[in-house]
């Protein structure tokens, strides 16, 4: 087996907020790889690969990378079929785009304009002109204008999530069922990224994704536990 | 193998419009089974196997009757293990069943705001009064109030199908992918409802949901063809 590097997105005191990562850092943790994580800024990324790519994660194995979360868990379940699939079906894999792209729609904006500022703030300073500027002309007003009136987004982002607490009341211990899945480490990689950098509570205390997303985080020799999820409920 | 029979509601017409029963139609089909379908009002449900079950559809097999779709299916994969399976795991049926509650979440409620009143029309005479009473106290006015506001409901259930949208926009020919499955008949159930029953069309002409409807509505010998999908697109 070659050596497996993971370029994770590295923000202030060394958090790594990224949801996108992390629901590769479960992937990898899912099929038992281990692997070299090398903490990078998001201006740092036009460095590796020869600036192949623009995002993170990037995952670099045999001389080779690959780039995007779909991209990575793919070459995964292809390079190692021996070990426990990501996917344990095409239709499975479908199922699972389903999932991230409905809550991409039902919470996806109202989280960034909840917590586009706290994420702004918790960058490394070199990172911060590239993200303010890029995410100003995105939203169209400046991030203390968003950050201003995000009581309403926060009430919208908690709501967009109604539909894993309605998928989990019917009593599985996770999302994908009696064992955690693709599906659980992309809706984990949300909330750990909130959690991550966030400044005001995203949900209530008795919200039932709590005691989900706690084991959650308790997988895999508490691969999530780095993230404290207090911040996370008020 | 015993005969299985399956109570599908009726309304003017001879219509079938129940989303529920639609699903299990494709079940049904999917899995290759023969079926007789009896027709029922709402208000004949009641009667059937003892006044056991509130809802349709109901599947009655071998002196046994089986009640809620999740149930049905459920029953037909566990008692015809060797034919095509619903679920091919159970993450698949998870998942399954995280795109109905998703859909209820962002499209269910729109949709019944801007339908309710057509339903009401199309039911058989002797079922009217029951809907018409328990659906104004369910939504606080009358019928005839949703429908005047029903413009912007339709809008809204139309935006609540954009998950749908992108997942498909991948590329792949069903929402399970290669193959169509429950998640497939579970929104083609939801269209072929309004198709059913809908005075306004829900989709503008050039949505790409409806050349995968007219996919799924050209499986089993033409399943669905029953259902014009013309009335759902202006």
């Amino acid at each position: 087996m070659t050596a497996i590097r993971l370029y994770d997105l590295q923000v202030r005191d060394d958090r790594r907020p990224s949801p996108f990562c992390w629901r590769i850092k479960y992937a990898l943790a899912h099929k038992g790889l281990s692997y070299e994580a090398v903490p990078v800024g998001l201006t740092d990324i036009p460095a590796i690969a020869g600036g192949a790519h623009k995002t993170v994660p990037i995952v670099e194995e045999g001389g080779k990378t690959f780039c995007d979360s779909w991209v990575i868990a793919d070459h995964l379940d292809e390079a190692y079929p021996d070990r426990p699939r990501l996917f344990g079906s095409p239709t499975e894999r479908e199922l699972c785009r389903f999932v991230e792209l409905s809550l991409f729609m039902s919470a996806g904006r109202a989280l960034l304009k909840s917590y586009v500022k706290d994420i702004h703030d918790h960058l490394l300073d070199k990172d911060r002109a590239y993200f303010r500027q890029s995410r100003e002309k995105l939203f169209g007003c400046t991030l203390e204008e968003l950050a201003g009136a995000r009581a309403e987004h926060i009430d919208s982002a908690r709501a967009g999530f109604d539909s894993v607490r309605l998928t989990l009341k019917g009593g599985a211990p996770f999302l994908s069922g009696a064992h955690p899945g693709y599906a659980d480490y992309i809706v984990a990689g949300f909330l750990l990224w909130i959690a991550s950098i966030g400044t005001a509570p995203l949900l209530k205390s008795d919200d039932p994704l709590l005691p989900w997303l706690d084991r959650v985080q308790g997988l895999y020799g508490g691969l999530g536990r780095s993230v404290p999820a207090g911040a996370l409920a008020a």
